[in-house]
């Protein structure tokens, strides 16, 4: 019987590069800033790395562009993709094989860089000749959510522009006391409302950016992990859930729920023995690439009740003084979204605000933390859920 | 301390579909036609895979393209990549995966289809904007190992075509024997010799060609196998080094030794706990992209002393009645060579012999087999090496 990865793995050691338009650095420098900040934090040599998983969507290829800037001796180094959700992959998969017992201490990384690589947001990088799966960017997939859920939780336009708005000004104010973050700025409710429009009803400001970056984490099997650290982060659970798809909108999909996101939450919390979300997660980052995502995600995972979402917004239930604490780092939005490393960015905030290491963001002690991936379009995608702790379970 | 992989996962089924000019096929169809062999093979239905890796260079992307047609629902699919080892990190990280306790039964399945899709051959798919390092063609990059060999041990230019040609006909023999290779006709030596120059000193019959297919396996853990059938496949180690370069040729290559595949193939025999590879070792099947990294390989993994590959070669050594039979399918030269696939193929055959299957081209009870993957140039790659039994040590 499989017995999930339930506090078998820990992390030792995380870094991460500040993510924005690094026109300055290359790939190379990216993932040299993320790892040696890793092997600083963790008091490790780069030498003791026994195998490496590389995430990338499109910065890189094989294991060559890690192996060679770190300078690694012949150890295995993995590319592993899923689109938006390839760094997350990067994880699960280093965790997988320290759990295995094969290796001792591992490197997941994920790297992406940008904005000089004529990345053009389309939802498929190779969309199908005859002509029967939308290509269209991800402003616009992701948009579909918004019209339909208003209308079917009875919102007016302007109400769901105000829930979608009161998203973005979270995330940018939590962004605004991050400095890694793309973002540092508050933004007023007001002006993101006005923001240009981009994909109706979304405008600029309902759309995460695009950006550089790297992070990266170091994993050991728990039993070790005291020998590197007092503080190491415990993985309770690593669930990803492809959806089968073929890029079609499927005739039964009704935009305002996310299948795969279901899916893989549901599996997650099994894995870590979690019966009641809303009452034992501490904290969440999620793939807020949009507004819209970040509103639907709160009733996938079950953070709110369905089409209580946008309640739970308005009164303030995400937000760093709030029940639960979305994006407190502030999420693709703020933080920025350099693909291959957007997964590992979000445990990293995990990692720090259980160390009491988040700065102006702190919350208060937190235990148990969430952090989901999405890759793809609404109706065809990865989700990924991991759910992270500060102490093992008994 | 790290315990390895040592017969703690089996394979129970495998797939692969013939390796052709599949101009009627799309990738799905592929991907179908393998993991539904391998499903039957196992005696399994679809619906009992509980997570799958997808190898493919350049067929696919994240799960999307495994999901669809499998009809997977809501599992796990992740795509991996590490250029030509692509499908033996597929098996690897899958290997891994079950290892760890997590899933009880996986997927591993690789797939390529290049007839049609411009693949070029380049050896470095995003080549240096600086120039530094060479972007040359495949055939070219490990034509330079052939002069390099030749010279270091003594052959003149007519000796040592006349070993590259005899590898040649070695593999397009024994894929003459093979009804799922691409090309299953024996070549007269004198021709192999006179084939069109493509990269001086070799010829069209020294290269593997251009393919598309898929190949496929299905992993337990050990202890889980005979649930399914009497037979499985074994595997003892896996392992992958990547070289550090950075594309450019070390000062200090010598062009007649892959470093990669001494460190890969050192790692698995301790692995394994194999000291004799000569003597242990049954069968292998090893990465014949070009003729001449078949003859490097062979001293690079210890079948031959360093130097004596070429008399080995000329003494019939690895040939189908010889002492340790190598691309005993016909390799990459006659089976083909679909990349992501390439790997998976390799344990194919291993599996079927293990099992008595492998029709006129069936060893003599072989118990050990080795697998040898290799992405890259012959100065910077990434090189798998796998070792598979037929039996349990003790």
């Amino acid at each position: 019987m499989s017995k999930g990865i339930r506090d078998r793995v820990a992390v030792i050691g995380m870094g991460c590069t500040r993510f924005a338009e690094h026109w300055d650095k290359s790939v190379d420098d990216l993932l040299v800033d993320a790892a040696y900040d890793a092997f600083e934090d963790a008091g490790i040599e780069p030498t003791d790395i026994e195998a490496a998983w590389l995430g990338t969507m499109a910065s890189g290829y094989a294991g060559f562009t890690l192996a060679g800037p770190l300078k690694t001796q012949y150890i295995p180094v993995t590319r592993v993709e899923n689109l938006c959700a390839t760094g997350s992959e990067a994880f699960r998969n280093a965790c997988y094989a320290v759990a295995s017992g094969v290796y001792d201490i591992v490197l997941a990384i994920g790297v992406e860089k940008l904005k000089d690589s004529g990345y053009s947001g389309l939802t498929r990088p190779q969309p199908p000749s005859d002509g029967t799966a939308p290509n269209i960017t991800a402003p616009a997939s992701f948009s579909f959510l918004a019209p339909a859920y208003f209308k079917k939780y009875g919102l007016d336009p302007e109400q769901g522009k105000g829930v979608l708005s009161r998203i973005a000004w979270k995330n940018h104010y939590n962004g605004s006391l991050n400095p890694k973050a793309q973002f540092r700025n508050e933004v007023p409710i007001e002006q993101i409302k006005k923001s240009p429009m981009v994909a109706a009803p979304l405008g600029i400001m309902d759309c995460s950016g695009v950006a550089d970056g790297a992070a990266a984490a170091i994993i050991v099997r728990s039993e070790d992990a005291h020998k590197y650290r007092k503080d190491p982060m415990y993985v309770k659970a690593l669930s990803i859930a492809a959806g089968p798809g073929d890029g079609r909108i499927r005739q039964d999909f009704d935009f305002t729920s996310i299948q795969e996101n279901v899916a893989s939450s549901t599996a997650a919390y099994k894995e870590a023995g979690i019966t009641n979300p809303r009452e034992e997660i501490d904290m969440a980052e999620v793939h807020d690439c949009f507004t819209p995502t970040e509103l639907v995600i709160y009733e996938d995972l079950g953070f709110s009740e369905r089409g209580e979402g946008w309640k739970d917004v308005l009164d303030g239930a995400f937000e760093l003084e709030g029940r639960l604490p979305v994006n407190p780092d502030g999420g693709l939005k703020s933080f920025g979204h350099p693909i291959g490393a957007s997964g590992l960015r979000m445990l990293y905030e995990m990692y720090l605000q259980f160390q009491g290491r988040a700065g102006q963001r702190q919350l208060d002690n937190p235990k148990i933390g969430l952090t989901h991936n999405l890759g793809g379009t609404p109706w065809q995608c990865v989700s990924f859920v991991s759910i992270v702790g500060k102490e093992k379970s008994d």
